[in-house]
């Protein structure tokens, strides 16, 4: 039974342009730092390293739903403490939400006396997520847990099919700085879309997932087409067209909107091309006064990390 | 430059459940046998063998049609007499207009002084399928012209993935001997759909194609869902769900529509199971006075067969 657990909660892209709320990858290298210290006050404390504009009441935070989901299910003697390092923006649209989720889940866990295995947290997360986004998805929740490329078959009940990850390939990830709820680019949506473009969308879904089995480039070109989400949520994120017309010139196999927006994510084969992508965008935002930031990462095969647990 | 050909045709099961427009496979064994005579005469001529019903007129007839597209692209001196014994009852939902249009092009291909490659005479039999159904689809067309399990990416430009095919996968084919209408049962569906709805179906599709690859029989019965088509045209077929429950019962992966009906397909692991589906679908009906046929068919891997050209 450990007493103290560092962990190391990465970002997720949702979506990946075709497989509008059901595919996401994992990111490596940005992501939330979370520490867990067991008290001997009962409850959940919530401290909040870096970022102010976050509740600490554990009711009103991700990390505090997702963590009291667990502990309701397994008790502890005591109580716990959450201090986060936030390195994901809220609102950017790369699993902020979720990363909070499964970290809270994943270090909650190893408080636990008997910790359960890693999949089976996932419904806990899911607790915690669906506070943020009033609605249960898996998409960033399921790859920050696992890693790699997640098709979310199901939610209830939970079905993760874990997709093959082709060599080489690097996500690089545009973040304008403009804050965008999840819940208002949802609502875009309504809930009715037109068959002629579900039936295209979920040709692409199939291309999609044949091309990652098969390291087919330019099918995974082909497929990485949103006709549902983007043509509505595009309107939200300033310039748009213009960077994905970038992304692709300069080589990206697919540019897409990153979950709700208002990230853009560019999927590309090898790290120079990715560097090469990335620092077009950031040329472009720079001349146009739009204030980003911009990761360039590999797949993350591993997801959500745990740093120390004594 | 040959004079007389003769090919084999085959049925094919469209949709596949969740791919609606999307998926199609090649049955064996079924299929219509169609004869092509060159003719000093100019124009096509069309003689149905054994089915009076047929329009002999070559602009009514889909096989008229598809034939004289490819003649328009390519002529030849001279004219065409096909004949055409017609092994799959039109209105049966398993691609009897897409078999006769598959059929025409490659019958008449043989008669071209330079040949295309099969591929190449896809738009032409799409031109004779897209009367029939007044609309373009190729999920019919694609497997009976290159066999196989085929994705259809796109029509518009012409975008085709060959899915892998499992090992020891059957399907048995039911077809209730009542004539439906594509265009009636297209009609049904309405031009939108409940977002909520096109999310679980191209979760499915994305994990129908991940379970073809990876031959895994538990996720391909999970993700032979239908929730767009099925729901709406079951109602069209009598005891569809009594059909379907026993077709899972004896351990099918998956029941559901063939196309837009009225047939029904199971796809199903290995021989013995497959007759045994068979036969316990064959008892059901005759106890409900069903009239009926029934097909039991490996995946045809090579599509339309050219039995002879001299």
């Amino acid at each position: 039974m450990k007493n103290t657990v560092q962990v190391f909660a990465p970002a997720s892209v949702a979506n990946l342009s075709c497989g509008f709320d059901v595919l996401g990858l994992c990111l490596e290298g940005v992501g939330d730092t979370m520490s867990f210290q067991r008290t001997s006050d009962s409850g959940i404390k919530i401290f909040n390293k870096n970022n102010s504009s976050l509740p600490t009441d554990p009711k009103q935070n991700v990390a505090g739903v997702a963590a009291q989901a667990l502990l309701d299910a397994h008790p502890i003697a005591g109580g716990v403490q959450i201090e986060i390092e936030k390195g994901i923006l809220p609102g950017s649209g790369i699993g902020s939400s979720a990363a909070s989720a499964v970290g809270a889940v994943v270090g909650i866990n190893q408080l636990l006396e008997h910790p359960l295995p890693k999949q089976d947290l996932l419904p806990f997360a899911l607790a915690g997520e669906a506070m943020a986004s009033k609605d249960a998805h898996a998409d960033n929740i399921a790859p920050a847990l696992l890693g790699g490329i997640i098709l979310v078959r199901s939610v209830y009940p939970m079905d993760l099919v874990k997709l093959p990850i082709p060599k080489d390939l690097f996500a690089v990830v545009l973040h304008p700085q403009i804050e965008l709820k999840t819940a208002e680019a949802r609502a875009l949506l309504g809930n009715q879309v037109l068959l002629k473009s579900a039936i295209q969308q979920w040709a692409n879904v199939g291309a999609l997932v044949h091309a990652l089995h098969t390291d087919d480039d330019s099918l995974m070109a082909r497929s990485l087409q949103d006709v549902i989400a983007e043509p509505l949520r595009k309107k939200l994120i300033p310039e748009f067209d213009r960077i994905q017309k970038i992304a692709l010139q300069e080589g990206a196999l697919g540019c897409g909107i990153s979950g709700a927006g208002p990230s853009i994510f560019s999927l590309v084969k090898g790290a120079e091309k990715s560097h090469n992508i990335a620092h077009a965008l950031s040329y472009f935002c720079n001349q146009k006064g739009i204030e980003h930031q911009l990761y360039t990462s590999p797949i993350n095969r591993n997801g959500v990390e745990i740093i120390s647990a004594k």
